[in-house]
């Protein structure tokens, strides 16, 4: 595929600027589209030295400006997406917008443009608070509890149906939360801006025992950019994680370690999930995607080191 | 529930106008809230007799005006929805607007209200095309086929997440395709349409193979009503249907023998199913509500009588 120009919706978000600057390396041509809205220009700094990349700021709500902004037979990685998720409780209409009708538009574009393939992220959490971990991509019909994930899983419909009615190629991927350079927002960072202002305690959502999976960025691209050179993928839902999980009390040892510090911690003991809507376990099944030759490099330790280690010679990140 | 007002949307339509008078039967405060885009006047004749009953011509896109027609502790049943389903492959951006959005606005209204249950109807084409049948209700994940029952399962999560924030009591029936009294679109309609006028040729869509399962609408309002009366069915999910099937091929000879017509039947043999994102296959498990009391009164082939019948006696129906 290598002629085609690759689209990266997102593609100043985190996962969205290390997948371009990858794509880059392996000489394609890549247009980051973003509406600056959480991504940052300073994440494309490599990328903006490379004539194969452009950006193009656009706010993807706007279907006519997005489907002029696009190429005929290009291939998109569509990575945006709200993902403010502890506050989706509060913020109920943005997944909607953000999401599901940024969606729609991006694969009107696909069908009016004749894209050859959709790659799109996905989230762990679209199966709800499962009782089967690890959980494989078949696993019963879900019961959702976020707004979030009920729109990704809304967004993943909409993704099959278009295939269906117009043969569009695909691949979805369910993610792990993500860590590793260019890392934006989740519990790392909460937990290391919080010690940073306040060495001596810290204080942290929900009991602590809420045990997660997590997967390293360069393991995430790996996975996308093999969606685009293998067949085996066409048409297909992968996990994406880990083989290990990990509880918030364990982690945040970790970052304590790493930061030199023994604050003192406060728990809501009696809370198991850290909002209204966060799965308390989170661990995906990865075999499907493990047969096609994808494995991790990095495991979740290493992963959460070399966030903290990033975030802490990235100082801004943390304001 | 006696007391409190009930909502019926999409309440001068098919299903919701005959949940309408079997409600004001039982001595309920109906008020049944239309755009009256399909809905009809018509169909809410007997209820319109009775003191209890009310009609609101609203459309549920407007937030405000919805959540101000609506009395707090109140029950709503959220019926109204786009069902043009043969037109999903053209009409992309329905769904979203008419199913996604207005559920949304159903849902604050239920949040800022303080509605004590919101009663969805579902569809079982949510399974896909699942290959096991009967489908039970955990069935394993879905692959979505048709943006209509995407955004049916988009609302099903949406209530869900809406129900584990908030603590909304629900329930959630996943309807096979309704006939009887008051039926206004679906293949009985189409048939009937077509040999009215050419008694000696039609055309089908698909092979005819197709095989589904229908339910009358009496069955269907039984269950509906059930749901606010027996507290087993608070926050739980239930399919509806009745327990055989029919093909296209042996509806449309049911039809032709109540005409007593003998047409020529032209088949797209090479198609299995009627349009993009048809499901040719429908029957669901409905053991888990049958454990609650609820069974059917009518089989398929008395509930396509009663339908042509009724169709042939409001002939106005069908043009």
């Amino acid at each position: 595929m290598k002629k085609e120009t690759i689209y990266v919706t997102g593609g100043a978000g985190f996962v969205g600027s290390n997948l371009c600057e990858k794509l880059l390396l392996l000489k394609y041509k890549v247009v980051a589209l973003d509406n600056f809205k959480t991504g940052r220009k300073f994440f494309l700094k490599k990328c903006l030295q490379n004539s194969n990349f452009q950006i193009k700021k656009l706010d993807l709500k706007n279907k006519k400006k997005l489907i002029s902004a696009i190429k005929p037979n290009s291939v998109i990685f569509h990575l945006s997406a709200n993902a403010d998720l502890q506050f989706g409780i509060d913020n109920r209409l943005i997944d909607i917008k953000e999401n599901i009708q940024v969606t729609h538009n991006i694969l009107e574009a696909c069908i009016k443009k004749k894209i050859k393939k959709i790659i799109f992220s996905s989230t762990g959490s679209v199966y709800g608070e499962a009782n089967l971990y690890p959980t494989p991509e078949n696993y019963k019909y879900p019961i959702q509890t976020s707004l979030y994930a009920n729109s990704k899983n809304c967004c993943e419909g909409m993704i099959t149906t278009y295939s269906k009615y117009f043969n569009l190629n695909y691949t979805i991927f369910r993610f792990v939360s993500v860590l590793g350079q260019k890392y934006t927002h989740g519990h790392v960072k909460d937990f290391c801006k919080k010690l940073i202002k306040n060495k001596k305690e810290i204080k942290i959502f929900g009991n602590g025992k809420q045990k997660k999976s997590y997967i390293h960025v360069d393991d995430c691209v790996n996975a996308l950019i093999l969606s685009i050179k293998n067949k085996k993928f066409d048409k297909e839902i992968f996990n994406l994680g880990t083989e290990d999980w990990i509880t918030v009390n364990q982690s945040l040892n970790l970052i304590c370690k790493i930061l030199k510090l023994k604050p003192k911690v406060i728990r809501e003991e009696k809370k198991r999930s850290g909002w209204p809507g966060d799965n308390p376990k989170i661990l995906l099944s990865t075999n499907k995607i493990k047969k096609l030759g994808w494995k991790t490099k990095k495991n979740i330790k290493e992963s959460i080191k070399d966030t903290v280690e990033y975030l802490i010679s990235n100082p801004f990140l943390l304001k």
